[in-house]
Order: structure tokens, then sequence, then C-alpha cells
């Protein structure tokens, strides 16, 4: 295998040996709790009765020589735990790694080691780089409940983190995962910030860049709270769920891959956080920093291209906001000694014209195949994007990647490679230009006649995540004009799918509420602040 | 009855009739989830993997013309949810109010309407009158989950809100809950912002008072982070779980109770937000006064005589800060139609001798007893705060309360008041002279010779909790020396007491590593910034 694992150095095990144990039996218990800990005790349990325990109180369990810690629940019925017996969610069941009814003793925890550095981080103190490691380890074992991880994503939101300690929090949350190395002095990588739909430049990226040859082992994340990642919409075409040793053999082979990273389990802390970011849709510069930079750090990247878009419904909305993150992903980038290029881009409407898996599998297919009804802006931003990772090539002179890169993309180059990558990692039945969409659609159609000089990104990406994307890949929007297109009265702007009646309706309403455009006067479309 | 109760007005439900709805059998799912409404789905279930739901995500439950938000949780297990039921917790069971069986709907929920609110404080806005509401009552109806209200709560913190957005989250705390009217011009009540173990003050002001005959219906919470409530301590004495027209009858009688406050649904949304606030050991300024004042408005009373400790381990640590703080619970009062009289008090170490319910309650009574080894600085703080309470009404010249107090206190008069009141509330055995204390003891003695120049009392009341107060009443810490006393090398400082071996393990293991004593030089005592 060509890429080398380096696993996190484990923590020894904190047992209180002085505490006397009482041993119950130990009993899954098979709620998912979503990256948190659960232990559940029977109210009447002579254990919970003795040991003084509260309810949502942390416990410390043992059993076979392993220890995690969980939160507690208290349960008054014996089907769901009897009154000698231990339950343990799904989570904490498997982090613990030992069978049911197997003997595990309990008892009051200690708080986790890092409780005074999140409160001193509550009480608006600067922490320091052990700070953040303890935090981020705990973070990483689970030995956070959900409201302290809470307290802790909150308390960092927006500007509360200087730029050491981004750095701080980025290198421990590398620290407490395992790390990839490639065996190669060039290993590239591109990322968005988000919050655009339909901008799935990596799935052209990847086999333009890795067709001019160098390394580029992709591996991207779900959807958190838009309506399609890149792994969703790869996962259109081919499987992304590989173990690490195939995907090291496909990058061996083509250069690229395009998978899903969970599976490598790098950045573990960051997934933990995320289960609370997203339902609070908090992104602030200093976790955005530190999640995306961390990921990249971990899977063995050495260059990166940083696609910033701005736009008046983009997560950045000023360039003097741009600058600023741009900085601090160039201070951290550095200490953590990661070369990066960031590219502001033009976040003023979506990229493309379909948002959810399939539509955007379409569009994708549609580039690469050189289809004349291939979305221009989707194909200009994956040229420019490629050429960019390709000047990081030493013999590539400054200014010639993008036509480098439209060449390999014209030619047919790159629909090769990709066609490659799909087939190594397990082709699926797709075709983009028939593909298969949600069958229960509406249209939503212009008021009057004008042009359309505003598309909300953020309203789009609600309708299409209503409407079932990503979970139901064949739904989302297909736009059907985009910004400066002169539109007729009643005219259709977009399409929405669907699969299920109560996703079209809920879509049909939030469109009712807000279509997401605004159709005015020529004069009226903002101006982009940059080239594309 | 002599209390008359102003209900809240309720909202009409929120049923968004266009949505499509299946029908499962109701479940009680036996897990108490601490003020979180959680709903519990089969993973196979039809309903869930139709709708489009996600693990955690919100969904509305409708059932007989009631409804509920509730988070989800995914089950895999046909012993907790079958494939055709729809699992409650208790909380949610208990708030839908429809019994076991009983066919309900479940779909996705809405965001809860104040979220938008949530997301902008996060975003660092300041809110308006309208938004607290809106934040507050879906608190109060379990329409946020533990991560959302935890955002709230650490988005609060600190500084975050200005005096204004104080003064609309305490009238929206109060407006959300029952209101009680006792048709007196002067209800007065005291209150400490706590911090102190020890501090039994309420439980001598309240006889003393109501003997002068000023009308005093004191109801108080159990302890939250400290090793005893007035509740907890009262409890050793006499039941304070009392209907609210029990209550007041004892009020008509007496002028006063010592009661637990829970019973009486005042101010709902605190007990909510305390769950998530406890673990975090969150108590900011702006949150503080909400809470407190919130509470004492829906109670009824007119006047309030407040108190504030100001030491090195108290809550508030110096006298700029006691005073910005005396100026937030004034300004929100005076906006609240609230009298309020703040008191700064000394707090460089505990009030009175004994720490925990049992303790707590002999010092007291000691007190009243006129005991020789009544602790003095529990009598003259209890003689000042009552004396100020006393200043209220309007026949007492500024100046004389402390003497009518006094009087009251030495003739017996407070005693008898106390004794009846314990009595009507039902009084339970209790021998001050002989209390029942933990059997397993340790004592922590001087290191050396000196003077104790320092008493932690957070680390004193660790070491309590950690013994097992409040929930083992017979357990806790008694103080031997305090302040300025001459100790020998050897002499024990304090004894703790437990009922259980691993909270004595514990409690001594805490001890070791500090034990909360400074022992130096007599000149080494630092200064009380007030008289008492």
């Amino acid at each position: 295998m060509n890429v080398e694992v380096t696993e996190p150095v484990p923590r020894p095990a904190s047992a209180n040996p002085d505490v006397p144990r009482s041993q119950l039996a130990l009993r899954r218990v098979a709620i998912d709790t979503w990256q948190e800990n659960v232990a559940f005790l029977h109210r009447d349990c002579a254990v919970y009765r003795a040991e003084g325990f509260q309810a949502l109180s942390k416990v410390e369990i043992h059993a076979n020589g392993n220890h995690i810690l969980a939160t507690l629940n208290v349960v008054d019925d014996d089907a769901i735990v009897g009154r000698d017996e231990l339950g343990l969610s799904e989570d904490a069941f498997a982090q613990l790694g030992v069978a049911n009814g197997h003997l595990a003793s309990v008892a009051q925890a200690e708080p986790p080691e890092s409780m005074g550095a999140l409160f001193r981080k509550l009480a608006g103190e600067r922490l320091s780089r052990a700070d953040f490691g303890a935090i981020v380890r705990d973070i990483a074992e689970h030995h956070y409940s959900k409201i302290e991880l809470t307290a802790f994503v909150v308390a960092c939101n927006r500007d509360e983190l200087d730029r050491e300690e981004v750095y701080f929090l980025t290198d421990a949350m590398v620290a407490c995962g395992r790390r990839l190395d490639w065996h190669e002095p060039l290993v590239v990588d591109k990322h968005c910030i988000g919050g655009i739909p339909g901008n799935r430049t990596s799935m052209l990226v990847v086999p333009i860049v890795a067709a001019h040859g160098m390394l580029f082992p992709k591996t991207s994340s779900r959807a958190i709270t838009s309506p399609a990642g890149t792994a969703d919409t790869m996962e259109v075409l081919a499987e992304v769920e590989l173990p690490l040793e195939r995907l090291a053999e496909i990058v061996r082979d083509y250069r690229g891959c395009l998978a899903w990273g969970g599976t490598a389990q790098l950045s573990p802390a960051d997934d933990v956080l995320i289960s609370v970011e997203r339902p609070l849709a908090i992104d602030s510069p200093g976790q955005m920093v530190a999640s995306i930079l961390s990921k990249k750090v971990a899977a063995g990247s050495t260059h990166l291209v940083l696609d910033i878009p701005i736009g008046p419904t983009a997560k950045v909305r000023s360039m003097p906001e741009a600058q600023r993150l741009r900085r601090l992903f160039e201070y951290v980038a550095r200490r953590m000694g990661l070369a990066l290029d960031v590219v502001i881009t033009d976040g003023r409407q979506p990229i493309g014209n379909g948002v959810g898996p399939v539509l955007e599998a379409r569009d994708v297919m549609r580039v690469l195949q050189n289809d004349p009804a291939a979305p221009n802006d989707l194909r200009q931003k994956a040229l420019r994007l490629a050429g960019r990772v390709i000047e990081f090539d030493p013999d590539v002179r400054g200014g010639d990647g993008f036509g480098i890169a439209r060449d390999i993309l014209d030619s047919g180059r790159a629909l090769a490679r990709m066609n490659a990558i799909i087939e190594a990692q397990g082709s699926k039945h797709f075709d983009y230009q028939h593909p298969a969409l949600g069958a229960l659609t509406f249209e939503v159609c212009a008021p009057h006649s004008g042009v359309v000089t505003g598309i909300d990104n953020f309203q789009i990406a609600r309708i299409a995540r209503l409407a079932g994307a990503p979970k139901v890949p064949q739904a989302g929007v297909d736009l059907l004009h985009k910004l400066g297109d002169q539109v007729a009265a009643g005219a259709p702007l977009y399409r929405v799918h669907a699969s299920y009646p109560a996703d079209l309706e809920f879509a049909r309403q939030a469109s009712g509420r807000s279509s997401g455009y605004t159709i005015g006067a020529a004069d009226e479309v903002p101006q982009a602040f940059v080239e594309f």
C-alpha cells in the first residue's frame, strides 16, 4: 500500500482504584444517541440508589480492562434495563467493545480532564495549546455530553478564538485522529467553504488534475446543512465508502479518487463537533478553519486550493470579510505546514443548474461530456480551480494552469479519467441524459416579466432539502434561469423534484413563502466582486 | 384561599393541516430525559423511512387534539418501540397527556417559532421584547432540544445581554408561568445570590419577620450546584412539598411559610434553563437576575431584600463587580415593579459551621434556641437581613429593624413562630442537639500551627457535595474553625460526614488534593469589604 497510516497515541486508562465498585451485566440498548455515550440505569437499581448519581451526571464504566465515560439516563422499565443491568447506547456499547451480558462496573466519574479549560473558555479566557489538546481529546473520546459540546462550540463561536487559538484547535484535531502519509512530495486537494448550492467542482477538478498526473486523493464529507455534499453526489455514480487499502490502490493506479472521508477516521473530533454545529447552523471562522485544515492535514495533503465564494446570500458577504477569513486560513495553514492558495469566487447564486445529488451528478457529467447543455458557470469555475491546483506543479508556469486544465477537459481525457475512477470505486448505473428524478414535481414561475436580479442560495438550498435532498438523491431543485436572464410573466424559474408527498408539500410551502428569486430591472443585477 | 393564581395564556395549536400524516400507537418509554421531550421511532418504521427524518431532528406529534414537539431518537429494538409504535419519553408523554396505545401522528416539525431569534443571538445581535417572549415560551413548552437550550444559555452568558434585554428576559419568564396574587400591599421576600456554603439565613429571617406580622410566603429551590438549598434544609425539619392551597392556609395563619417552590409552577422556563446551566456551572449576571426576579415577581412578592456576598471565593469577588450587579438587579426590579433593597455582605468564608442539610438545620435551630453553641456569624447576618426586611414596614423607622429583629429572636418569639410553621407544614422528628449525621467520618487537620487566613467556599462546597449532600441529608462538612482562629499543628479544621463508602472516598480524595483551608500569619487574614 502506498499510504502509511499513523494512529493517534492512546491515553492510559484513568481508573480510580480506590473507589469501590459494583458489578452489573452489560446490555446493549439499541438507541442511536448520535455521537453521545449514554448509560441507562434502572431507578431501582441498587447501584443507582447507593452511588448518589444524578440524572445526566457523568459515569465511568469499566469492563474487561476498557473504560468509557457516559451520560446517565434513568429508566423505569425493566424491558429497557433490568435492576441488575447496565444499559449502553449503541455508540457507547461499540466504544467499550465488550460483549452483551459481560460484567461491568459503574461509578461516578470525575469530570473529564478538560472541564476546567471549558469553564475558563466559557468565562471568556484565552486557552493554551495544552487546553485545546485536552478538550479535543475528550471530545474525540466521547467524554463530553451534548450540553458540554454545545457550550464549547458556542463559546468558540464568532471571533472568540484568536488566530493562535485556532491553530491550537486545528493541531489538536489532527493529533487525536489517524494521519495518512502518501510518501509523495506533492499531495494536492481543493476545498470550498460551502454555502453555494450545486457547487460540485471537485468532481471536475479531481479528474482534470489527476489526468495531469498530480496526486489527488480526494475524500469528501456528506452534506451537513446543504442539499448535497460531494460524497452524496459521487455516490450517484459510484461507491464512495471504500476501505482505505482499496482507496490507496485506486489512487496509485489513477492518481485520484472521490471517496467519502468518514471511514478514514481523520479528525474524529470534527465529526463529534458537527453533531451540534449542524442543528445550530453554526459555522464560525475559527471552527471552519480548524475543521477544514485538520481534515486536509490528517489526510496527508501538502498543497490546498481553497475556494471562498462571496455574495449577498453566501457564507461570506463582503470582500473585507473574505480577506479576514483568507488571512486566518493562511496563518493556520502556515503553522500546520500546508501550502495554501486561496481563491475568492463569485457566490451570488448557485453554481450549475441542479441542486440535489442526482441533478448535480447530471450537471457534472454534462461538463465532462462537453455536452452543449452543460452549465457554463460550473465548467468555467472548475477549470479555473483546476488550473490553480495544476500551478502547484513546479513545472507549470504561473498563468498556464487554466489552459492546461481546459485542454484536458476538451480532449476527453478528464472524462476518461473520471470513468476509470468510477469503475475502480464500483460503478453504479447512471444515464446522465435521462437521470431518474423524483416523480413528484412542481414549478415556480415568474410573478411578472423582468430580469432575474437575485437568487437566494439559502432559500434554494432550503427548498431542495425540504424536497428530500440529500437523503432522497432524486430530489432537489432544477434551476431553469440564472442571474441576468430575461423572463416573461409566468415563465418557470425552477422545477422542484420530490419522491414523497410530505416532502413535496413542505417544499411547496417554503417556496410559497419565498421563492428565492427576485425579478427586477436589468440594471439591478448585483455586480460580482470577482471574475468567476 | 387568600392567594389568587393567574395561569399563563395558552398558545393556539400550530398544526400544519396540509401535511399528510401517518398514525402510530403511542408508547410510554420510561426513560427520564430531564426536561427534554424525546420521541423514539424504530429504524424500520414505515413513517421513519418515508418522512425523511434525521437523527436528532425535531418532530411534531399530534394526538387527541393536543400536540408537542420532540427530538427524535432512532431505535433498533422492538422491545423499546415496535415498528408501528411511537415512543415518548416520560416528560413528553406527560406533556402530551394522552393514554398509552392511543393513536398519534408524527411529522417533521417546522423549527420552533423562535429559532430565528436564537440564531440572531448566536450571531451576536441584540434581541427585542418579542424575541425574548418567543424564545422563553418555546423553552417553557419544551420545544428546545438540549443543544438549542445550551446555545441560548451560552450565547447569553457573561455580558452578552444588555440591561434592557435582561428585563425582557425576566418579563418573558414571568409571562409563561403561573402568577400568584396575595391581595396584600406588602408581600416580602429575601434572597441570596448564592455561593456561600451554610448560608441558611432564610430559615431565621422568615420566622422573625412573620412574627413581626409581615406577609412572607417564602418558596425556595433545592440545591442546584450547592451542597444544600433552603428547601433541602427545611425538609430536615418539615414537609416542604405542599399543595398551593395548603401553603396559602399556612401563610394566612402564620404570615409565613418555608416551602419548596417547584410545585407552584412559577417561571417554568427557569427550571428548564437550569437543566443546562447546572452541568456547565453557568451563572451569568443576566441569567441570575432574570432567574431570581422572575420567580419573585411570579410568586407575588412586592418587596425584596437581596443579599450579594463578596469574597475571594464568592460568586462576586470585588466591590465594583458587586455594584455593577446591584445596579442590574435594581434596573430590572424597577421595570418589573418590585421594590428592591440590595445588601452587600461578607462572603469571605462559609456562614455558620455546618455545610449540608442536617448540619445546617442544626445551626439554624441553635440560633433560634439562643443556644450558646449557635454560630454567631449566622445569627448576626440573619438579624441584619431580617432588620432590612422589617424596615419595608412603613411604621418602622430606618435603622430600627435590627433591634426589632433581635428582640423577636431573643424573646423566643422567632422560635415559637418557626415551630408553628413546622407543625403546620408537617413536622419531622429532629433533635438539634443530637442530629443524625452520616456515620462515616474523617477529619482534616492543620498541617502546621498558625491562624486560619482563608477558607475556600468553592472547595468546601465541593467536598460536602462529594460526601453526598444534599441527596444524602446527613452528609456534609462541619467546620470546627473559621477565619482568624489560632490553630495548633494537627488540630482538626473540619469533619466530613458521609453515609456511603464511595462518597467518603471521593470527599477524602478531594480534601487531600486541596483542604480548602489556608493557615498563615494573623496579619494575612483578608479584610472584609463590608461589616457583616
